[in-house]
């Protein structure tokens, strides 16, 4: 974000509020069950309960001027992320078991980046973890575009791939686009080709994936029966991979989108008025207490490492969003690490399995 | 727009302020001249003038309580719409003279809606009037999506046919979205295929085409000389034609974009906040005074009919916006017709001289 929004750090002594016997209760807006969406299963992942969360957007319940304490709910996406690697192991296993399928995803990983090797080792133990095949590919920093999309054609040709990842960035000589676009619009799991997110932006379409990160905010908000239809909501950041579809998400279940960004003048007026606010900035802090309207729901994607001297490694890792504030204002909010994170590869995994199962019309 | 949206009639009293001479003048805020754009001209289409419009968004210059007359800019598209298709009529002339190619339209036309034959008749007709090839198809309303697609191939293939229109709606017992997906991505002029509008959603990534409608709101914003770039703009109404792309179009020109809709529970509180409104909704006189915030830029897609026994048709057009009310309290406004009805055909030709030109490689 530029110039326009400030930047001050929080207090360290935020404290994430893990423990599901802590939680406070959601309230369901409008009765719906919202649980097991991902995988058709049917029984629920929490317990269906109720809180005094307000009913309308405009009536808030907890009043930041008198709360002391942190008092929103967290929402635990290590647990919920957990509970879908649980349920996609099991689909895996059953279509193993039923058509001798067993899903697989590529991965090309190009250069040396220490932060790229850890995610790509992190989605190979996911992978492993719910029996999906993964296939891993690593090429030298100074390899060629053209061996780049060699691999990538051979994986759009190879029938026991099922999903194709490019880890990014790719180094500065090589055409991102050009890579992106090679991947087979069926083995897309990243779900970044613009086919994707312009059938993710039209009402009457359907995307083949979505995007990972964006569907992992939108599947807590149903996990935790957090209703969408008709509130405001507002999203921090614009960029392809999780503000924009995550607005398009947003939008497609009828929520009212507003778009803030690094040219918004008074981003936190408008922060203000919403009820639900996912945050993809990459701004340590960026969102005070004063942005959030008392009740609303909170999904922090932001994942920023500031100096802490109090840490044996010598810092920590906080949201886009000031969490000591938000937690005595918000009614729900995620917490970092531990929110938004593991359902990136929570969604990943769910991606491969619904390429798999779309190639083996494997219900 | 539901329930949550209140519908009463304007005073039919309105008037409409057509006369160039009879114009306020329009401030550029950033001081850029941004005529021309379309085709890179040199000669601005309008004088670059200057008014009392504030620079900043929030503070009103003309008040509603005190202004008795309309006191908005009316922006003529019209005059604009006929601007273009000089300008297009010059371009299509000196491509035929350095490379003798003729830019091409083909519009398919099933069944006998009256409607759909006007607007295939004055495309026909703005097709001739700048130089550009039209074909015409008519197929009956009984007849297969077979041979529908059967000529949107044929046309795919036809080198003398640079873009391809296919008139909607079509009959109920064929598969809209298999009839404009079959149209190749290089002559889809109207933008509507999900690649494009995709492409137009991403950062860093150009569509081929931008749908008419849309674009030729923005046109409008361009030739008044508004500047776009950190503005509040809400676009009421979230069709996949008009909707939706005008707010990607918007946010890509740096404006903070919230989308109102059906579902929106107080659409005049947030569109009371805009900068930029652009309606396409189809109620008529829905968007009142109250709506609107002092100095506000109005473009109104709507195009409705309402009964008006002083008409000799017994009935007269009018937008979504109440234009009495709002041109005494906006700083510019559409007037309907008149207003974004021109700009679209406008738009489609110059979608076909672009396809024309890109094919040909033709600067």
């Amino acid at each position: 974000m530029a110039s326009s929004i400030k930047f001050t750090d929080c207090s360290p002594s935020a404290t994430v509020r893990l423990c599901p016997s802590t939680r406070t209760r959601l309230r369901s807006s409008d009765g719906a069950v919202l649980f097991h969406r991902l995988l058709g299963l049917s029984r629920p992942a929490f317990p269906r309960t109720f809180v005094s969360r307000s009913s309308t957007s405009t009536l808030p319940v907890i009043s930041a001027s008198t709360s002391t304490e942190a008092t929103a709910e967290v929402i635990d996406g290590k647990l919920v992320a957990k509970q879908i690697r649980e349920e996609i192991t099991a689909e895996v296993s059953r279509m193993k078991e039923a058509i001798g399928v067993i899903p697989g995803l590529a991965v090309i990983l190009v250069g040396d980046r220490k932060d790229s090797a850890t995610y790509v080792r992190n989605k190979k133990k996911a992978c492993e973890s719910v029996g999906i095949k993964s296939f891993e590919v690593n090429l030298p920093e100074d390899c060629t575009e053209q061996e780049v999309l060699k691999y990538v054609s051979d994986f759009n040709d190879d029938p026991s791939v099922h999903g194709i990842l490019v880890q990014l960035p790719l180094p500065n000589h090589m055409n991102e686009q050009n890579i992106l676009h090679a991947v087979s619009i069926e083995k897309d799991v990243d779900g970044f080709h613009p086919l994707n997110i312009g059938r993710l932006a039209m009402r009457g379409e359907e995307p083949l994936f979505v995007p990972c990160t964006p569907k992992g905010c939108i599947e807590l908000l149903h996990r935790y029966n957090i209703s969408i239809k008709g509130k405001r909501a507002v999203v921090i950041g614009r960029s392809n991979i999780v503000g924009t579809p995550a607005a398009l998400l947003l939008q497609g279940e009828d929520a009212t989108v507003s778009v803030v960004h690094s040219r918004t003048k008074d981003p936190e007026e408008l922060t203000r008025q919403a009820d639900i606010i996912i945050s993809a900035v990459g701004k340590a802090n960026m969102v005070k207490g004063s942005w959030i309207k008392p009740g609303a729901v909170i999904i922090d994607v932001g994942i920023n490492s500031i100096e802490d001297a109090s840490s044996p490694r010598g810092y920590r890792l906080v949201g886009d969003v000031c969490y000591e504030e938000a937690s005595k204002i918000a009614s729900a909010i995620t917490p970092v690490p531990g929110g938004v994170g593991p359902m990136t590869i929570a969604m990943l995994l769910s991606n491969t399995l619904t390429a798999a199962k779309r190639t083996h019309n494997f219900q």
